[in-house]
C-alpha cells in the first residue's frame, strides 16, 4: 500500500512533528493517459511553508489531511501512455509520498545529463534554477560585480556562489557556523560571514567588501538585508528570492539602511523561478555543461527513508543542511 | 550688501531655528565669464535636509558658515557672458541669498513657455522632473495603471497626481488633513487617502484600492511604504523618490508586508531627478504643453523675503505646505 504525508493541522509559527500524519494511499487502478512512479528522491524546500497557511500565494495551500506535493524524481512502474516507458526516470510534483499516480503530461523525463537523478531536485532542478535566473537574470550580474548572498551553504545560495564565480565575479557568502563556512569557502567564494558569529552582519560585510556590493541574492530577509543595504553600490540589484526569517515568525522587518535606495539608485526585485520555466533548455545547457565538467560542486543533506520527510523539512528552518536536503525513500 | 543663509550648525533630528544664520556676502566685481543675478525666487525641498549632515551621499553636505546652495530663479543685472544679458531671466543653483555672482555656465535661461518665472523651480523644475521621470520612466506607469502616490500634495505628489490623470491612470492619493485632501482630489485624484485620520493607512488603500495597486510612487517611507507593499498588485513597480519619514528621525523603518516583493514579483527602484538632465526637452515640451493647455494646475505656498526662508524650509516637515513651497525674494 502506498503511503503520504499530509498536513494534520496548519502549523503556528515553527511547524512541529504533530502537525504532519502518515496517510495511506488506496491503490488505483491507472486511468488513461497516467503512469505510476516508484518515488526514488523527494524534495524538501522552504516554500512549502507558505503552502502550510490557508491563504491566497502563488502555489495554492496544502489541503489538510489529503497527500502533500513536491518536487519527487521516481522510475515509471506501469504507463498508459505512448511517449513515457517503464524504466524511464522523471521529474514530477507527486512528492511527499513513495508511490505517486499522475497524468503523464504532469511528468518530465530527466534530460540526458551526465549527473545522478537527485541533481534534478538540486542545482538542475528548482533550487539551481532559481540561483541561476536570479543571479543572472533577476539581479543582472555580470563578470566584476561583487555579489553578496546568504544561506550560502543551502541549495540555492550554493549555486549562486559557485555561477557566480564560475562567471567571473567576487563573492561573498554568508552561512551559520564554521562548518558550513569551511564548505562555502570551498566552493570558491572570496569571504564568507558566520552569522551565527559574535560579530553584526552589517559590520562583517563591510570588512569583507571594503568597495561595497554590486548584486544580493537574499534568501533570508532581515538583518542580511539590511546589511545588504548599509553597503550597496551606486546602482546595485537586488533579487529577493526567499526571507526564510520571517516565513515562521511573521515578524515586521527592521531596516535602517532602507533611504539608502535612493541615493545610490538601488534596484530590489521579488522573483519566482517558475517565472523562467521557458528557458530552462538554455539552462541545462549551461548548467549541465559545468557540473559533467565538475566546475560546479554538489552536494546534499540526505534522509534515509520516507518516515525521515517531517525532520528534513524541519531542518531547513534550523540550519540542519548543507547544500541540498533531500529524503531518500 | 548681498546676504545669504548659512547653516551655523549641523542639526540633529529635526532642524531648528538656531542652527541658521544671515551672513553677508562680499559684493565682489565680475570675474570674466561671471554674472550677477538679483534673485526672485528661492526654492526648499526636503532633499536638502541631507545636505545638513556630514555625511557622504548623492549631494555634497553644506559647509558650516558658508551660503547655502539651493534652486532659485532670478534677474540677471550684469554680466560678463556674451550668451547671457542684463535682464534675462535665469534658473541656477546659487539660492537660500538675494543676490548670486556665479559662471554663465551654471544657469539656464529660462525655456520660453507661457508660464510665470517661479514655475521652474515647481512643475516646470526638480519637482516636477521628479515626478514625471519617476512615474513613466523609473515606475514605468502607462495608461490602465492604478497608481498610489504618498505626499501628494507636495510639489512632488500633485505633479505625480497629475500627470497620471493626464496619462489615463487611476490615482489615490494620501494627504494629512481635510484641506489638502479636497486640494489633491480637485487635481482629479480619483481617491485621497487622510494619513492623520483615525483609519491605518494600509486600511484605507485597501478600500481605495480594492483590486490593488500596479504603481506606488514614494515621498515618505514608512507605513505608507508598508500598505503600497501590502496591496501590491502583480508586477508592481514602485519608485522610491524620498522618505521624509527618517530624514529627521533617522529611526528603522518597520516593513511587515516586505515578503510580498516575492510571490508578486514587485520591483523597487531609488532614483535621482538628476539621472534624467538628458531628457529635459522631452519634460519641458510634454509638461510644458499639459500647463499652457491648463491640463495641470499649478499651486504654491509662498514665504515673503528672504527673512522667512528658514520657516519655509521647517514648513516642508510639518505638513505646511500645498504645492510647491517658495521664498519670494
Amino acid at each position: 500500500m502506498a503511503r503520504a504525508w499530509s498536513l494534520k493541522t496548519r502549523p503556528q509559527g515553527m511547524p512541529k512533528h504533530t502537525d504532519f500524519a502518515m496517510i495511506d494511499l488506496e491503490t488505483a487502478s491507472l486511468g488513461a493517459g497516467e503512469v505510476r512512479i516508484a518515488n526514488r528522491w523527494l524534495s524538501v524546500d522552504p516554500y512549502m511553508r507558505g503552502r502550510m497557511n490557508d491563504v491566497k500565494s502563488y502555489v495554492p495551500p496544502f489541503a489538510l489531511g489529503e497527500a502533500m506535493q513536491g518536487g519527487a524524481v521516481g522510475e515509471v512502474v506501469e504507463s498508459n501512455d505512448d511517449g513515457i516507458k517503464v524504466g524511464d526516470m522523471v521529474l514530477h510534483m507527486a512528492g511527499w509520498r513513495d508511490e505517486a499516480v499522475v497524468p503523464a503530461a504532469q511528468v518530465q523525463k530527466l534530460p540526458a545529463l551526465d549527473v545522478p537523478p537527485q541533481a534534478f531536485l538540486g542545482q538542475l532542478g528548482m533550487p539551481g534554477m532559481t540561483g541561476y535566473f536570479g543571479l543572472l537574470a533577476v539581479a543582472e550580474a555580470k563578470a566584476g560585480d561583487t555579489v553578496f548572498v546568504s544561506a550560502a551553504a543551502g541549495a540555492v545560495g550554493s549555486t549562486v556562489v559557485q555561477v557566480a564565480k564560475a562567471k567571473g565575479m567576487t563573492v561573498i557568502g554568508s552561512a551559520g557556523g564554521a562548518e558550513k563556512c569551511a564548505w562555502v569557502k570551498s566552493l570558491g567564494a572570496d569571504a564568507v560571514i558566520d552569522y551565527k558569529g559574535d560579530v553584526p552582519v552589517v559590520k562583517a560585510l563591510g570588512e569583507a567588501a571594503p568597495k561595497g556590493i554590486d548584486v544580493y541574492f537574499d534568501n533570508v530577509g532581515g538583518e542580511h538585508l539590511d546589511a545588504a543595504l548599509a553597503h550597496a553600490n551606486l546602482h546595485a540589484r537586488f533579487a529577493i528570492c526567499g526571507m526564510i526569517d520571517v516565513y515562521n515568525s511573521g515578524a515586521a522587518t527592521q531596516l535602517k539602511y532602507l533611504a539608502r535606495l535612493i541615493g545610490n539608485r538601488i534596484q530590489i526585485r521579488g522573483f519566482i523561478v517558475s517565472d523562467f520555466m521557458s528557458r530552462a533548455d538554455e539552462f541545462y545547457k549551461d548548467m549541465g555543461g559545468m557540473l559533467s565538467a565538475g566546475t560546479l560542486k554538489r552536494q546534499e543533506t540526505v534522509h534515509e527513508g520516507l518516515e525521515t520527510m517531517p525532520d528534513a523539512f524541519l531542518g531547513l528552518f534550523s540550519g540542519g543542511n548543507t547544500g541540498k536536503m533531500l529524503v531518500k525513500v
